[in-house]
């Protein structure tokens, strides 16, 4: 299997440097990148599954969702405190205090932390409190960016932008393969098409693919891939189905009232519905849920 | 749930006829249409699969895919015998004496026929040997053929435009139920996008949505969806993990010489892996195969 | 310049048949078709203005249309009787009955008619009163209507499909040239994307790239290209400076109250004004106003 | 018209703070902005041109080409320095030393000088020698970024995201107008659609719908936009026809052997031709040229 640039740049990235190494595709069809997120394997054969509020709101509300997606058998904890927002006027997030209110949630039930991040300059502030920094879709060529966590030799979860080509998604990769940093976790979020039934269409075939081409560890969001609550969970089932490694999703406990994308949140109860239901379709594709560390495992753990 | 049209006609068609029926629309969330397709109940509880090749060949090919189908498992024998090309130099399929062949291959193994019908004039030529329908993307609303295949009575396979929204597709079914025929499937075959990696992009959310919103059954061809071949089995297993009543996939034995559309066949061998592993994806949302009629109960059944 | 399919069948149909003719390409730099609707010569060095409502509704005002449509200028009356309708409970015209009416007011004002055909069926009955058969967008690919109007021998106008690549388009075309039919206008009448606050998007790259690439003439639909009445000026402009041969509008006496598509018609004074603002560019690009026939010359007029 | 968020955020951003201000939309029809770029009034009745090579390369061809441009008529040099690659191993752009030589050039030939910018970082170090930062289809939703900029103070030319939506570019700007920079270009650069014969589908009724909707000026770049050489002259014409403030246009006095991009550089003959031909569409929809700035009137001219 080749990998061609589809030119975005005019020309095949490829063909301009024939000896281009792609380091994010797969040499050995045996072989499997498992990026260790704060105690959590991704990429093996156990799957996991990573959960939180869209945006951190409070101390209580973020604990309260630590708790649910703990007990329900959730791995990493997910919630944005920096939030690229279509317009300056909508809700930006908690930024730095509430990297803190999420860390400390999830150092109390034993879970890793993953948020996104926007900006290099943020990289140095952020990182002594986060296991997995995401590059969310509007940033996934935002070269500069890559560079930097490339550097910063931290686990990153490399979101598919919304019009990327599957090409275009490794090539980002590999500016964080190339730059030093081999702990990659892909995920695919939903491509914009005409379909307005839905926020994105979600690509389940490119997880596919991407797993027969590469060797890094791809999740898939149905969350962001469909926007619809009432989607997340056929979703959800579909992409373990397809051959995905873990789940991102989000959770919250009065999602009408979310500040962010609620339309799309599910509820405890049926994150929890969604962990009974994968259990069977994981089992049918003979895969288990991944090893969670012990709930003080974290190095921020701080109460309970 | 409301169904609004997405304006292909600059105006909500909703809107001009505020008392539409709409009876694609499900008012009853037990209630769901059973299609019998030849003695095989499509739309039930059970998981169908209808499987053939592309293009029919000769009379041999389909034998022997017939038998493939038939003891891997399968319902329906599928095969195009007009088809619908880009080019008009490119192959056009058999024709009426194509159907002979395919029908004869199908009654031998007890299995009811599928194939694409091209206009309203084939419709009275085709009909005693075909169970099932097919409308192709491209004829999706082709309103003229789909009025006569409400007349005809004859069970149809309303396979999603390519760029056709869901609401698109389904008053494209209520020209069908509209016009007096309730025998109607229909099948997500891929929208078309930006991404040049597969031949179309499937859209198993649009399956769960429409799993929701409509009675009606719904069919997947990860085939046409994908285009690659090495696609195909993970499609159909998270295709069932979302809910599809079934699945519509190529078959042929030797698709490097297929006539047509080859890189996305399955051998035989890859079909009854297919098979094999759909059955414990099924088990785990609870769903067996459908019954099937028994080898020689279909009406034109002609010798083994 | 080579064309290939861009792979609807899998495989690229020039490749399938390395001796196909693709009439519709450009031998010659110098050569282009010229295709005579009602003595109105489209495609050569002269600009042609198609006119008229999206739906003919009654005799006064399908009348009154026509006499503003050739006092400002026009060349040809358009409008539907048979309407390609995503809802079955919408509008779907007026029929034979609607092609009396219009073709009536079309002759008294000695305007050719162009008029829309969903199925062979019709090529018969319609055919005495139509000087240009207009094949939808949604018809594109309908090869069994394609075929039956090759036979028809009449002047076919050939929308773009909503999601058709050039390739498609031309390949389409070469139905209607391989099936001996020369009589072919190509109409750009925009693309599906993911932009909502446009109808579609109107593809000016496309013309001027068939341009190019075939003799055929090329017309432009602003009015579906953008579905807003506040951007067919501009983009009626635009298109004649890209190289379009012409253009088709909708226009009506009182938008707000048509029964199909009244965001997108320009009112009669509108219509007048973007005549008066077509000529300094057409003169721009140095191309005059196709003539026009007397106004009594085609066969139908019955009245002035 | 009103302005709605198309909800990449999940909800209206417009819903969420009713009062948002939409700096950048018009209030008052006869409005508009003048941005001062250099010394050139980019946004008023003139109308400007803005060429270059798509990445510098050696001081010989870039003086070579601002002479080119400058001589035509051209009104600012363009040219890339920072190159956002999709891949990694892809020329990458000279940098600060690139910057240098284009400002160089553009001073002894009087051009003011747009180029890209792709990281907050860089920005200090690039302002003493840029008249018009660029932001890139690929970073039109780097907040960070745009907010960086909006303190700057320096003009800004925002290009759309190969996917965003009209409302999310006029977001975009709303980062920088909120942020108390004024100084604001917009730049449609074509979109992405599953048209695989041009790079991207070069949206014109997008043009001429935010030129309606908002008082910033609008620029449209033919060569990204279409990817072809070919097409490039006639989508030149067309923009300006349909309402464009100016163009963005590469140009490379051997376009086969460019780094970057050389298969929609025009030449300088081509460039010359363009400029002949833009007149007369120019002076149809009653607009001149800009006014230029006196060869040797910008602060960094250091020679002839």
């Amino acid at each position: 299997m080749t990998m061609q640039s589809t030119d975005v740049d005019g020309e095949a990235a490829a063909r301009s440097e024939p000896t281009a190494p792609h380091r994010a595709l797969r040499n050995d069809p045996s072989q499997a990148t498992v990026v260790d997120v704060g105690g959590v394997p991704v990429g093996g054969r156990g799957f996991v599954l990573m959960a939180g509020p869209c945006a951190v709101e409070t101390a209580e509300l973020t604990g309260s969702i630590a708790r649910t997606v703990r007990r329900a058998g959730g791995h990493v904890l997910r919630g944005g405190v920096f939030k690229p927002r279509t317009s300056p006027y909508a809700f930006q997030g908690l930024g730095l205090e509430g990297l803190s209110v999420l860390a400390d949630a999830a150092g109390a039930w034993g879970l890793p932390v993953v948020t996104e991040v926007l900006d290099a300059a943020q990289i140095p502030r952020m990182a002594p409190r986060v296991d997995l920094f995401q590059v969310g879709a509007r940033n996934m060529q935002n070269f500069a960016l890559l560079r930097a966590l490339a550097a910063s030799g931290k686990p990153v979860l490399l979101k598919r932008g919304m019009s990327a080509t599957i090409s275009e998604w490794l090539f980002a990769a590999e500016y964080l393969l190339d730059g030093g940093n081999p702990h990659v976790v892909l995920c695919e979020r939903g491509i914009r098409t005409f379909e307005p039934a839905t926020r994105n269409t979600l690509d389940l075939a490119a997880v596919a693919l991407v797993k027969q081409m590469s060797h890094l560890p791809v999740l898939v969001d149905p969350s962001h891939g469909t926007g619809r609550r009432e989607l997340v969970i056929p979703m959800c089932l579909a992409a373990a189905a397809a051959g995905a490694d873990g789940l991102v999703v989000d959770v919250h406990p009065h999602p009408p009232q979310a500040l962010c994308d609620g339309a799309q949140a599910l509820s405890p109860e049926l994150f929890e519905e969604l962990v009974r239901r994968l259990g069977p379709v994981l089992d049918a594709v003979g895969r288990p849920f991944a090893a969670r560390p012990s709930p003080l495992a974290t190095s921020y753990a701080s109460c309970t």
